[in-house]
């Protein structure tokens, strides 16, 4: 106890004089963060340091230091002081009650996290990448692009129906609650017409309701894919399918403020201003409900997913450029045009 | 138009004859995508071409022929099936009816973002980078970390104090109702105690109440930096101030779920579950009311910031390096270990 004591007394002093020099170096008591008598200032600097939840508050003052420091024009100067600030940075965060880092993680999320993992592996794991969006944000071209630039796979609603259908003879091609099926030919309002054809249909898929027998498929056949191929797969609760069945992904959600994805639904769809509002408030509701209804989640919110993107201050191809830029170091840069 | 008509009915010829070309080349039925007969399939293609507002569906058809065509196993069919498609996914999407992306864009945005800026002009403007954060998911670690990366200035509200406390003699030292200041040694519980000190108060600060003067003079301070340096800027709404200033900068909100921080917050305040449960919820609650006051926005919803992060995904030193690798290109990448 009383070796600590000695060793925080040091520090404090040593910061104490470093603040001085930067002072001297800069030559403005602008510079000088300790202006009071120097037996004062250390004795608040060792205080500061043992105090455990306050020791924050040196650490940012030591910041301002730095800060300082930074600002010296002569450059070996500044070399040498900013050497001494980093030097003892280090000797402070390692005392046991001073402001030492408190790392905030997820163990399963981390292990699961291919961003992470791809430093590690490169190779012996698939690419998997999982985007939600919310409609109109342009998410869908965004992963549409992103799959050409990494000369990748790319699975959404559609293709994933198709390939069910090809892989199972059983397959029943009701489209599901969410996804663009909106506007597909076959209008998703229609439900069992009757309490018949609805016990029918619960029967055909072992004791499921047809959605939940579809939502299992796909997550099986989500699931298969992943050991097999790299690929990018838009919404389907893919990020949450994958980590039950600790498979490492990365889960990315795209989204934009609610008047630019109204204008672009307009011009996409060409609705009036009211219209393409209402529908977009429909389809972002259906898709919050799949997700939480499936994920038991909050769909959408930034702590789901490990990145959330704003479409709209990138546009599609920077956009494009930046998830790339995220998972890159192993994978090639996305195609230039 | 007819010439339209010819170009459609054509390109739809070519997009069956490509998908039976990648069925040749695997040798199976399950690599076919249109298995109609010829004129039906090719009528069908060319109606949903210029379907408008279904014709992301002809995107996804095509997007599975894609994802047939790579799993081709000769490598010199591979390239030149991918090349075939590649040229006829332009075409098709250079079709005034087709599938043609609309962008999403909030140009204002786009022209202060720095990681687009960043590849245009490098040098000429200077790197400021605005963290908001939730309570207890390391987002300040994370901060010190990038900036000492960076090496960058690093601020947060106790430099600001600092700074302004000596560029302005006048400046009061109230700390304001966002930030750490709970746990500093002037409690911020205290407010104006009697009608006539507040209106001492408001009087002194030309008719501002006192935290609107201190917003406003670390406001000024916010601009007046990003024009001479490269900096961090934790929390203070710098965001949206910069923006509104209509200097360049680039947004970050980082958060973590909320059972972690509260473990976090265990550790580095040495709380049990339940106080620091609720210190958690009055914390983000006042942030996110400091937040609404001072941008009518809602704090932390990813349409407000460029990205979010979820730091449990990564862990403090790897969000470091994510956020670096984003901003990457002209940069420095962060210090190793």
């Amino acid at each position: 106890m009383e070796a600590t004591r000695e060793k925080v007394m040091e520090l404090a002093t040593r910061i104490y004089e470093l603040d001085g020099e930067v002072y001297r170096c800069l030559g403005s008591s602008l510079g000088r963060v300790y202006t009071g008598s120097r037996t004062d200032c250390i004795e608040g600097l060792a205080r500061l340091m043992c105090s455990g939840r306050t020791a924050y508050l040196l650490r940012s003052e030591l910041a301002l230091v730095g800060n300082m420091a930074r600002t010296i024009p002569d450059k070996d100067d500044c070399a040498r002081v900013m050497d001494t600030y980093n030097a003892l940075l280090r000797e402070v965060q390692s005392l046991p009650e001073s402001f030492g880092t408190v790392d905030i993680q997820d163990k399963e999320r981390i292990r699961l996290n291919q961003v992470n993992l791809r430093e590690r592996f490169s190779e012996n794991d698939h690419l998997v990448i999982c985007i939600g969006r919310s409609q109109g944000c342009a998410g869908t071209d965004i992963g549409f692009a992103l799959a050409d630039a990494l000369k990748i796979n790319f699975y959404d609603t559609e293709i994933f129906n198709s390939v069910l259908k090809r892989l199972q003879a059983e397959q029943d091609q009701v489209p599901d609650s969410t996804g663009s099926d909106v506007f597909s030919f076959q209008p998703s309002g229609k439900k069992h017409s009757s309490l018949r054809q609805w016990l029918q249909t619960v029967d055909r898929y072992h004791g499921l309701p047809k959605e939940d027998a579809v939502f299992f498929n796909q997550s099986d056949l989500i699931c298969q894919m992943a050991k097999k191929e790299d690929f990018i797969v838009m919404g389907r609760c893919a990020d949450m399918i994958l980590a039950n069945n600790r498979i490492p992904h990365i889960s990315v959600f795209i989204t934009a403020p609610f008047e630019l994805r109204v204008q672009r639904m307009m011009e996409t769809h060409g609705l009036d201003h009211r219209h393409a509002a209402r529908l977009l408030k429909k389809l972002d509701r259906r898709r919050g409900r799949y997700y939480r209804f499936y994920t038991g989640l909050e769909w959408g919110s930034p702590i789901n997913y490990d990145l959330c993107l704003n479409s709209a201050s990138y546009g599609i191809e920077k956009s494009v450029e930046l998830i790339a830029r995220m998972i890159n170091r192993q994978l090639p840069p996305p195609e230039q045009k």
